[in-house]
């Protein structure tokens, strides 16, 4: 149940800006275009019941969360799932940059005085919300939970409030009702205008993005994990029609007019921005500057919000099954390396970032990007579906059971048709406005994840056993060399350690690097009766990685058959200044010893007094994405 | 030999904007005070040949380098020692940030229309500098010979010519002799006065700075060392003053107009910069526009360059001596670190840089700061040469040795007097002028290293073992654990070194984070009929490092006189984007395995081909600072 909060704040939240993208188009026409709006709004309600329909067959059939990856992957083919997997990676960029973006838009109709400032403030809620989740918070029901039910109720206000007043006569007008439009293209004969109202169209289908995030979150749901998906999308999809609806039913009622280059509307000021057509809905229905205004524009910022959130927690989820199909690096599919996730999760900041930045955080440019990641995966995951029905229906099943398959199939099969003409269509419409960038960028990730594969696959051949017994033969003998630096406690404990290993031949060696030292340590050595021989290394450089390699290397040339164990005391400390202070050395040499054949490298702790109490510090923190996958399996 | 032009570039360069120092103060009163500038001049040259007599007497006496530094620490104490220390890291920052900024300058005297770009071009050469050292270029002999002796006879030709030209009737002009001096203070009475001149003599004492390097750079002169420094700083004494006295000469005849607000030259165009000394010296006596002008910009601007670029030499060193002081991170003292030399470097980059961009490049205001922190470590370290004879004295000598003694100390004495007045002098007359910087800067680093000497004197203290007996008990048993992943090259290399070492209890362990992943391993492990047990830990969150962190705690728990050794796997690579994609989650299964007593960690590495390519490459790389510390000892 708390499962839909979480999900829900992507898709609802697309209704925030579809029906303003459908006006932004049909606008561009000229007043007169802005007739089509219901009809456009009729097609896309339609497109999202069928894909809300389909993703239901989809999680039913795919309940580990893989969503549109797998279906495609495990039906089409790998070539197929890999082009998924960038649309998906593309999907989550965009999603943080447009929801910032739209999430702005809306605070800035409450206060335009903020109008100079969008980039640096959408920037600034990228880097709090990076800092958030690399922090590691817990993505929980209540903090989600109540934004989008606040959400859901404003919306319902508004529309139930927006129709009432019109049943009763007094129709809603929106303050863009009073301006005109002047058409940026005239003349539309008949190709054009369809391919103008299909442009709004492709538009509006970003009511659609969001319903993809579910299908590969089912993992965090409650069990039964698909069903509760399932009904989980019905909600959401009954929400998102009802509240797409409602918002473009008042947008014609009040007559809002929104375009994309504000100067074309006709009187109004256009070095002000134009308030976004929730915030002229909220206007018209209960006049500006009051609470229910206020309330909205804040119910809305605050659901896209969320809603970029979401990518930043559905990222790691997404990099964790590339990982378990060697696409992406092998620790994002297991926990415990909180710095790979850290880097994915500023990877996907400075991504989304750059984007704001080279879009100027508009939301109608962003917008083109965003539809051609998203339906690409749409149309792939429905046709994969149709062919997972496929094979089930060669399985030869009868009755009921090959009934609902063929009606399964029928669903994802629309949806797929359906979504591949609407991602044909962006792509044409859409390509010199943006969708390019996307066209190039996919590619890219596409090799990246390929490269990788292709690295892991050759990696693994290099390391496959052929030769049993020549890989199992055991060396002959442990030659333990044990690295002094002055006579103390870790040094100490390395030997008394290298010594119950019981080594066939065990020695310590120092590297003179200050003689007055050097000389104090063979004498303590001494006076102390170590049972351990120390040897003097020179060195005429000052510097210990050499000396100590080359020895090294000199008892594996006379002794080939023999390995060598390397002990070397190691301080364990809990600050990181600490590390600066202490340690460097030996991690150079460590490198430079882990390059010799033959050669192991055993490191013998010392905690010192500060490592304690970092321990227990560092026992507490939550990793992030750890709700999103769900918990102990 | 050789080591003359690497040492000389620093205290030569000084040359080219001491003159011009003195010019800026003394026209602050206007026209008349000119008049001044011999007497300055003559008293300036007085300073520099007590300074270097001083000097000589310093380096026959501390001949392994620590210059000021080490004579401070070992005549006036450690807080003294401090004191150079901060004073010294002091100096080679602005040496930096003064010598960029005067060669930037004297390059825009050559070329005005880059005047605009003054301090990108100087952050451009700091960044290029830096960018060099880091690589790691020799500060080969040849390279750095050839730009001091043009520079030499550079200002030779120009000194001669022009007093040539004088001779004959055919005094020099400069161009900014036509232009009249808006005084900046009037009315200057008695005190007044001599506060002005105190302070052109101050600035003009710049021409001092670069001596303290050479005491710094002596294991880098050929043996015997003490004797060829010493002529060294003869040698390079003789020509500073001459070139110093030739071109204040050369000013005062030529009657140089060089003001700090360039608009207090009337009729001059103050959009336009002001040309440097040098630069209006070679004008008048060669022209502008000739071949010998631009030869003489040419060649001051390198040894200007040359000089901030022995500061990024001479600070490894520096580094060197405080670490074996345990002022700074031990591994400044040895060799093999690079990544710390490598900070140093970027450190001083930045320092400078910011203090580039906060003066704005102007030379006249960092010259307040430099000469704080070089007459700070000349009179601590002239004062210490004092107590050194002082010693030497007590001892009782007699004869020639004991006049050799006291001569010694009378020149030192008057050294450190003389550096003293100034010092007193700069920060009374320059500290509202820019001097209060270095004043809270110095403060700061001395808490820095003291802080550091501190942790390692309590991490020493820590360490000290005191309890023989219960330090060297030896544990009961090795228990050694393998960690396998899959059943690969390294994964058999590693059981094979295991067994060799035959501890008294072996065993292998694998994280279940894949079911199917798992049950092929056992299968394998099987098949293969590998003489080690298995044992599969249970992995609910599917991490890695902490069931098998619990695993090593509970073996402890169990037996806890046993020592674990804990087997890891470690892939060796070629490249950083293979480190990525390995090896990251063993890094942190390592750390927290650090963490716990009682437990060793041995890595038992795979070289994979592309490590061997690396390998070859890594040998021949060259450290910096490997000239300045001297050959092999
Ligand atoms: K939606
Ligand atoms: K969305
Ligand atoms: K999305
Ligand atoms: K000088
Ligand atoms: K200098
Ligand atoms: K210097």
């Amino acid at each position: 149940r708390l499962a839909l909060p979480v999900f829900a704040s992507d898709p609802l939240s697309s209704v925030t800006y579809a029906t303003q993208e459908v006006l932004v188009i049909l606008t561009l026409g000229g007043l007169a275009y802005l007739t089509y709006t219901p009809w456009v709004a009729a097609v896309v309600v339609l497109l999202l019941i069928t894909v809300v329909a389909s993703y239901r067959q989809l999680v039913r059939a795919y309940p580990t969360g893989g969503g549109d990856f797998e279906v495609a992957n495990t039906n089409l083919g790998p070539t197929a799932g890999l082009i998924v997997a960038s649309a998906l990676l593309i999907d989550y960029i965009l999603t943080v940059a447009v929801s910032v973006s739209a999430g702005v838009d809306n605070l800035i109709s409450a206060v335009p005085e903020l109008n100079d400032y969008r980039v640096p403030i959408a920037i600034g809620i990228v880097v709090l919300l990076s800092a958030m989740n690399l922090r590691g918070i817990r993505e929980s029901g209540i903090a989600f939970a109540i934004p989008t039910y606040l959400f859901i109720v404003g919306m319902a206000g508004l529309i139930v409030w927006g129709l009432g007043q019109t049943l009763f006569g007094d129709d809603p007008v929106s303050e863009s009702a009073q301006y005109d439009v002047q058409a940026e293209m005239t003349d539309l004969g008949g190709i054009a205008l369809m391919l103008l109202v299909l442009r709004a169209f492709a538009s509006g289908c970003t009511a659609l993005t969001g319903v993809e995030a579910i299908a590969n979150g089912v993992p965090a749901f409650r069990k039964p994990k698909a069903k509760n998906a399932a009904a989980t999308l019905a909600i959401m999809g009954t929400l998102s029609i009802t509240m797409f609806s409602g918002i473009t039913a008042l947008a014609v009622i009040a007559d809002v007019r929104y375009v994309e280059n504000s100067c074309d509307l006709v009187g109004f000021d256009c070095t002000q921005p134009q308030p976004t057509v929730i915030s002229q809905l909220a206007e018209a229905v209960f006049g500006g500057d009051t609470i229910p205004f206020y309330y909205i524009q804040g119910a809305a910022a605050l659901i896209l919000i969320l809603a970029a959130n979401t990518a930043f927690n559905g990222f790691p989820l997404l990099g964790s099954i590339l990982a378990q199909h060697r696409y992406a690096p092998r620790q994002l599919h297991t926990r415990g390396d909180r710095l790979v996730f850290s880097n994915g999760i500023i990877v996907l900041a400075v991504l989304a970032g750059l984007l704001i930045v080279a879009f100027d955080a508009s939301v109608t440019r962003l917008i083109q990007l965003y539809i051609v990641g998203v339906f690409t995966a749409f149309t792939f995951g429905q046709t994969g579906m149709v062919r997972h029905w496929n094979r089930l229906l060669a399985a030869g099943p009868t009755g009921p059971e090959r009934r609902q398959i063929l009606r399964s199939r029928a669903i994802n099969g629309t949806g797929a048709i359906l979504t591949g003409v609407v991602l044909v269509v962006v792509l044409i419409t859409k390509f010199t406005h943006g969708a390019w960038l996307v066209v190039a960028m996919m590619p890219l990730l596409f090799l990246l994840m390929r490269g990788i594969r292709r690295h892991y696959d050759t990696t693994s051949e290099e390391l496959a056993v052929e030769d049993w017994p020549s890989e199992s033969l055991l060396p002959s003998r442990v030659h333990a060399v044990v690295l002094v630096s002055r006579l103390h406690k870790p040094t100490v404990r390395a030997i008394a350690y290298a010594r119950a290993a019981r080594p066939d031949i065990l020695e310590a060696i120092t590297v003179d690097v200050d003689e007055s030292a050097t000389a104090a340590l063979l004498d303590e050595w001494d006076r102390h009766d170590i049972p351990v021989p120390l040897r003097v290394l020179d060195s005429p450089y000052r510097e210990i990685a050499r000396p100590v390699v080359e020895y090294v290397r000199a008892i594996r040339r006379a002794s080939p058959r023999d390995v060598v164990t390397v002990y070397v005391p190691e301080y364990v400390v809990g600050h990181w200044w600490e590390r600066i202070l202490h340690n460097q050395s030996v991690f150079w040499l460590k490198g430079r010893l882990l390059f010799t054949p033959g050669v192991m490298v055993t490191s013998v702790p010392w905690q010192l007094r500060s490592a304690a109490a970092a321990k227990a510090k560092a026992k507490a923190k939550q990793a992030p994405g750890d709700v999103r996958r769900g918990g102990p399996r």
